[in-house]
């Protein structure tokens, strides 16, 4: 949390005089905490331009915005996929979720809140999406 | 049907007197055949309210309803599954569907009907699932 | 119920001197209780062969098949079709659905536990579009 | 956010004492502002099951929760229904979003995001239907 | 055709010198045949930037590369967006497929070719969508 | 292409005299260069009416027809299973889009067109299994 306000009023004073691409690729890899290669590594030799296009469009547009904080912002994004059921991405967003402050109590609560928009099954695997990406980081079991 | 005709006098004069969760409990496991404790594993140590959810709401509150009978239920759950595309919760609900007095003709019957609701590749992932459900259960080839 | 016992049995030994298209048209009238021409009114002028497609693929191959009975193969279309959230076709299948047998109880029944699996927001949708053909149909309100 | 704080605090010791309806009734009317019967207006004579669903299921078991805030998780089910694409139901959590504390601009800003994680069409859609909610809240234009 | 290999390679010498949001807004003004702020007027007042990010993303970065020539990238949108069922769009991009070369047969061949993906209830809302644009446009009946 | 052509050629007087499956047959194999009983081998046992139909409805009936050539619809099918998420399925079609003469780079830049209609995730997601047929297919790195 101190990190992202920190970020955020990093970028303030920096992107005026950054591409989109770096103020993008800095944002996502803050997010990610590893770099851009390696995040979109199984794009490589088939379609680079679709990792620049994430790193140009939606971290530098529009994570770099401070109408809402990255906190929030990555919970939402967890909600949102765990309705399209895009696991892979999930996993991801559930670590940079955790990366920028939210617990994972708090990522549990949002996920088992998706059950009345999205039905068990999607929610489900949202949670076992989640614990995966806990066991990995060591974060098991989740307390209130 | 026997048992699930059984059952859903058998629960006519004990919910009175039980929980929700006892009630969706009692209803969950006489569908599925094997402990809670089982079905819900993988929501163990990351999401154990919402192994709660699913046995206080659909099972306690839905499936125990007498409009429509568990075997009818159950097709539809795995008519609906299959739209989602939610693999290892369809195979869940096949084999529940199988545990409430469907033949395996009638299952593969109704993901073949999906086709025409969702198109080929999603019932052919859910034909798919059924194959597998019902190779464990030792049920191939499916006669009519 | 009576009625549709008799088509399917009228089938049997009607079926092998019909088209495909003769087939799927009857079955469709059948369930629908309206002509061909009118379900279709709308594909009219713009794309007459996917009403064909229509009348020889899911009614002539799929809804002919006597694995599963026409009461049950529409309950479970409503559930299709409520995760689905089209809702024009939801109205032509709740239709359906109440031609060949199904009570409205039975039919809110399904698209209530559709809840479970496609979340509420649907199953709402689905809801409000039964009790216009409800209306329609001088069936309100619902009784158990 | 004042009145939420408030209300969570009040829930904790108000709770113990009330059923699992009169509690998630208590919450949905405190964030929808107006009483449960007219937000399920539209279910009665239909499904009053379903609305009782809702209220003891979402409303009594999940928003109660304090692992989350009620304004991070009205926003989170803004961006879900924005992906699921159910207007009737995003437009009433617009409206809740807003009754919690969200100000227009974080609302747009997060149905914005959506558009990396579900395709421009219903982020478009989403603010659309944003839109009609604060036109009837007399909130145009929105600034950031 | 003439048109758009004139407009692509036209792009090619002209894009070296203009911003990314002049040179969206060239190819998706060619395509729509209308001005940018008639085809997002509804954005207006509520989320402006949502617009620019249409123009500056999608219409800039990519149907200016000519891998895939307009004709078939708005087939294969049209295909894409039955699918997603999002009607609004869907008549946007029927338009811009007749706009760009495709003949009204064309584009009705391909959404009921989608009824074998999506199932037929989102192919016949495709195709009454289509017969809608055809209408203002005058352009019925179909003919092969 | 040749071969496409042909192949319709091919089709025209030959039809006449072929059944529905056997017309469908050869365009399924001439698309997906392998026997039917090979493609369909995983339903075999279980639902072979589902292969079937496959052959049947949209392999003779739509694919067969010349409004729009074989390449254009692989294309649009690839971008219709983006969408959708069946990865083994737009595995099989990005296989039939390469044989029916599309290049891997015209295949990539329609999924990656996706990411603008259904999202980053699932874009990215199809262009994963693009990456895995062109390596089994030895077409990688993916050039312009």
């Amino acid at each position: 949390m101190c990190l992202q306000q920190l970020m955020l009023n990093g970028f303030k004073y920096i992107f005026y005089s950054m591409s989109r691409y770096e103020k993008g690729k800095k944002v996502l890899e803050d997010i990610q905490q590893r770099p851009v290669e390696e995040i979109f590594k199984e794009l490589e030799d088939v379609a680079p331009d679709l990792s620049r296009f994430v790193v140009e469009f939606p971290y530098s547009e529009i994570y770099t915005r401070d109408e809402v904080d990255l906190k929030t912002r990555e919970l939402c994004t967890v909600a949102a996929i765990t309705v399209l059921g895009a696991i892979p991405q999930l996993k991801d967003h559930i670590n940079a979720a955790l990366n920028v402050g939210n617990s994972p109590a708090e990522i549990v609560e949002i996920i088992m809140q998706m059950s009345a928009y999205c039905g068990f099954p999607k929610a489900i695997n949202g949670i076992v999406a989640a614990k995966e990406v806990f066991a990995e980081r060591d974060l098991l079991p989740v307390r209130d």
